[in-house]
């Protein structure tokens, strides 16, 4: 496989890189971001805290606005950014360009509509081949993985936890479309890329699968009150009657003031990390 | 004179502003960033630090990666990055469109030469404009003032700061161009904006500065020995031999694989701000 180091700068005594490689998955090449902590250095495996982002974003957003480095070096853990999509030439775009469908807007699923099931599957790209790539050439600890995730990325964060209950010790999320098939970002995205047939939806949809009896032990949910896609998209209030229901140990923080921007995600990631780090300990 | 909020969103507990404004000093309109520290409601004015950015950047550099926030609200200090050069229909830019003379790249100097002695005015517009503008309309207390920069930006903090003596408690520098007169970057832009008689160039270069007798209390520099300019550009050991001789406390520290990044400043940013606040309270 070919991997190419795209970048790499010392930051908080660690190494943080941006790497491309040719992807299996999507058929095409992909770029996600790393950061090794200064514990690196010593040798070992550290534990890894994935994080997913959200529409419109690729790696860059979180990396460059992100704030993440300094807890990452406290705490010991690594921290990996994935893209959002597949990019490329001849990689199918939605017809208007819009932002919330086609480049940017992969919703981490594996499409099994065209134009979209050739390059669109990021489930599979998030959830096995880019794991087993980082394990093989990076100290990095598949047995203490948490993840996280911002708006789609949340909504990403939350359905791959809860559909691999063992392989993730901690799960937060900051934003997260929690139940996509009920709110227009999701529908439009579930539609174009799983079809009209909504039991399909299900198993990428957080409330429905705790509705189907995935669990999580716990979780951590900051959301802002000022975010402008709270009522419309976000919805949080469906994910804390599920986990109500479903006996799931929520921490949903409904943040005063706060929007839907990396200034939001940047004042809780050390919280979010904090949180992590002590469930990977 | 018009004022704009180009920008507010909740950060880190405060506000982080983006204001555009009409400027006497420039004649065309400035944009600069403010972070407001949650003290900040509490009634009362609250120190400041400046930070002047370097080559190429606008104010939105520091402000999405300073990483300079969390440790703002911890001290409850303001945190202003005003532009590096006037912008705008009308202003000239290099004839090359170079990106270390014109547009990204007003050395914090008040120029004499033509075509750039209208608009180049940045000294004036840093030292003066600006700081009456947020003392009029924000809780600024210009009692309690630190400065710092980056590159271009540490250079102008340093002249600033040197030419102020007794406005500025606190002084500190990223990689900062420490004696312009003898560099190229700071030779080109030097000859354009102020013309070829060095006798001019002086009271804009630090070393040049402390030779002629200004003076600070102490000063922290961080650079790193990675930096691609640290030789050719930014030769600390100027500095360093200039504040031996004058009696200056320089902590000057070599940081070992740091760049000239904003992954180099965000790693050092709280260090400074808690340099600038134990001045500053």
């Amino acid at each position: 496989m070919t991997v190419e180091i795209v970048s790499e700068n010392k930051s908080h005594g660690g190494r943080q890189l941006v790497v491309k490689h040719a992807s299996a998955a999507t058929s095409t090449d992909m770029t996600y971001s790393i950061f090794l902590p200064p514990q690196a250095e010593r040798g070992g495996k550290l534990p890894v805290v994935w994080y997913l982002s959200g529409l419109t974003c690729t790696p860059a957003n979180v990396t460059e606005k992100g704030e993440y480095r300094a807890a990452c070096a406290e705490h010991g853990l690594v921290f990996i950014a994935p893209d959002t999509s597949p990019r490329g030439d001849g990689v199918p775009d939605d017809p208007d360009a819009a932002y919330d469908f086609g480049l940017g807007a992969g919703f981490y699923v594996d499409a099994s509509q065209q134009p979209w099931a050739r390059n669109y599957r990021m489930w599979t790209y998030v959830t096995e081949e880019l794991p087993a790539l980082v394990a093989s050439e990076l100290p990095v600890d598949l047995d203490r993985q948490g993840i996280t995730g911002h708006s789609m990325g949340g909504h990403g964060a939350l359905t791959i936890a809860l559909s691999h209950p063992r392989r993730f010790r901690s799960v937060s999320a900051f934003a997260p479309i929690v139940a996509p098939s009920q709110v227009p970002w999701g529908e439009k995205a579930l539609t174009g890329y799983l079809g009209d047939d909504r039991s399909k939806w299900r198993k990428h949809d957080a409330v429905a699968l705790i509705e189907d009896g995935a669990r999580l032990r716990d979780l951590l949910v900051d959301v802002g009150d000022a975010d402008p896609f709270l009522q419309k998209e976000l919805r949080p209030e469906l994910l804390q009657k599920a986990c109500a229901a479903a006996g799931i140990d929520l921490t949903l923080r409904i943040q005063p003031g706060y929007d839907h921007s990396y200034y939001f995600i940047s004042t809780f990631m050390a919280d979010h990390l904090r949180w992590h780090a002590e469930r990977l300990r």
